[in-house]
Parts: C-alpha cells; structure tokens; sequence
C-alpha cells in the first residue's frame, strides 16, 4: 500500500496541476492580476495559496526521503507566479517518479525524524498515517479552499481526478 | 495498515470534535449564535459546515462498510446544532470502534461499488486510496477551513492532534 499511497501523492499534484490551470483562466476570464489568487488566505495567519502548494509538494517529498532515506532535492521556495508553481509541481513529480518499489523496504520501522522535535522520532508506519498523510491533505484541501472561497470554478472531482472504475 | 488507516479517521473525527468545541467557545466569546457558524460555507455553492461534518462521518462509516461488508448504521442528517453533531460524531466514533482487525480480512479486493456509478465497481485498495481517504480529508479539510475563515482559533495541532513521538 506504501506504493499506491505516494502513488496518489502524484496523482493528487497533477490534479493541483489542472486546478491552477482553472485559477490562470479565471484570471482572465474576469481579467484580473492572477497574483492577487497566489497571495490569498483564508485567514490572515494562514499561509498564502503559494505557500500551501509549496507545502503539498514538500510534504510529499520529504515523506520519500524520510520513509526511503533517499535524499530530496532542494527546491528554493521562490515562485512568484503560476507559471513557476507549475514548475515546482513538475519538479515534485518528477522526483517521486524516480523512487522504485524496492526503494521502499523497511519503510514502515525506519525512524523518521523531525527537525522540531529532537532527540525523537516517529517509526515510519506512524508518521506516514499520523503525519505525513493528513498533513499532505491539509495543504492540497487549504489550496483548494483558498481558490474555491475566491471564486475560482472547482468541484470535488477536481481535487479527486480521474477514478478508474471497472466493470462489474 | 487497514487498521491504522481508519484508527487514524478515528482520531482526526475526535480532533473535529474538539475544533467544534472552540467552535461554541469562539460563539460565547463573541456572542453570536453558532448557528452562524454552522450555516456558513466558503462559497454559495459549497455544502455547509454542518454538512461537511456530516459527509466526513459518514465517509469513514461507508468506507468501513464497503470494505468489510458490515452494514453500517443510517443516521438522519438532521443536525442543527453543535450538540448534535458532537452526538453524531459519537455515534460514527462509536461504530468504527466495534470494528474488529479480522473484520478487514480481504478488503484489498473485496469490490465496492458506488450508487452513481451503475455496474462498476472499485477494488478495496483502490477504493481506499483514491477515494475514501482524500474524500475523507476533503471534508475534514472543509470543516476546518470554514471555521479558520471565520476566526475561530485554530491552527495545525487542532487538526492533526497529539502525536507520540517516542525518544530516540
């Protein structure tokens, strides 16, 4: 399950993909600076849209590394504009599209740590459901919100992308 | 990691019961009748606070019945106050804990199906990762971010609750 878990890490991010395609034609639509969307909140102590998808992204990535002990790229945490956050997105994708399944093993004893909490550590089965997982959805569901709360044309498929379903 | 996967919808349903809390908390302070905060929604045609309650329960509750074939219980959708939903959340809590570790046997292939998609059906495992748990935290994410909007004082550690890291 670990592989179809960061599986839908992906897919969730190539949705966020399609989702900031809608905000950049909304932004036209109503002809307006696309920036004023990127800099939105729902709260003036929340992130802004950019940060959250900057945190989609991250929390998807440092999973990897923390469950594979695999090294992330750094990424600079410097997009401005959509353009940019299509690249960082695309940059996250291609990272997690490099991991092999046998990457994986161990994944769910290997001490995870956390740089706000020293001298602990979360075994990995515990931070993938406890952290990383809800954590992961926080900042999607915050970039949704954000774009939803300002108009932008979304719904709940989305988020949720394309589901395969089989014939019975 | 079934079982951890619905212990932790277990978890993040008794986190939203304590987000409704500073919910009432929030009201008194300001006086104002909560039932404005429950009525309130991101956009016009977003469901309301109630309802997100509402779907993130019955979420969790479908899910456990599509996987393992135990009927689950019908609760009326007619919630109109903070008490009563903190009582419907007691309920879904109240069911998910009589669910036994052998009760999930074969889930990953068990098929589940959908009401509004007439003869498909949708593996367990990919029920599970596609649907259940980012539709799950699309409501759990909805709850939060209507009550974040509207000043109620919450942050992350509401939302994820208190996690055991253990020492090194």
């Amino acid at each position: 399950m670990i592989v179809e878990t960061f599986a839908q890490f992906s897919k969730m991010l190539a949705n966020l993909d399609k989702i900031l395609e809608k905000a950049q034609k909304f932004s036209e639509l109503k002809k307006f600076d696309a920036a004023n969307l990127l800099n939105s909140r729902l709260a003036p102590d929340q992130f802004n849209f950019i940060r959250q998808v900057q945190i989609a992204c991250d929390t998807a990535k440092f999973a990897v590394a923390k469950l594979t002990g695999i090294e992330a790229p750094k990424f600079e945490d410097n997009e401005t504009t959509l353009a940019e956050l299509h690249q960082r997105i695309s940059k996250t994708l291609e990272f997690l599209s490099t991991i092999k399944p046998e990457a994986w093993k161990g994944w769910e004893t290997r001490k995870t740590l956390n740089p706000r909490k020293e001298g602990k550590y979360l075994p990995g089965d515990e931070f993938l459901t406890q952290h990383a997982v809800p954590n992961f959805y926080f900042h999607m569901n915050a970039a949704y919100g954000i774009l939803r709360h300002n108009g932008v044309d979304l719904g709940k498929m989305d988020y949720l992308g394309v589901i395969t379903y089989r014939d019975l």
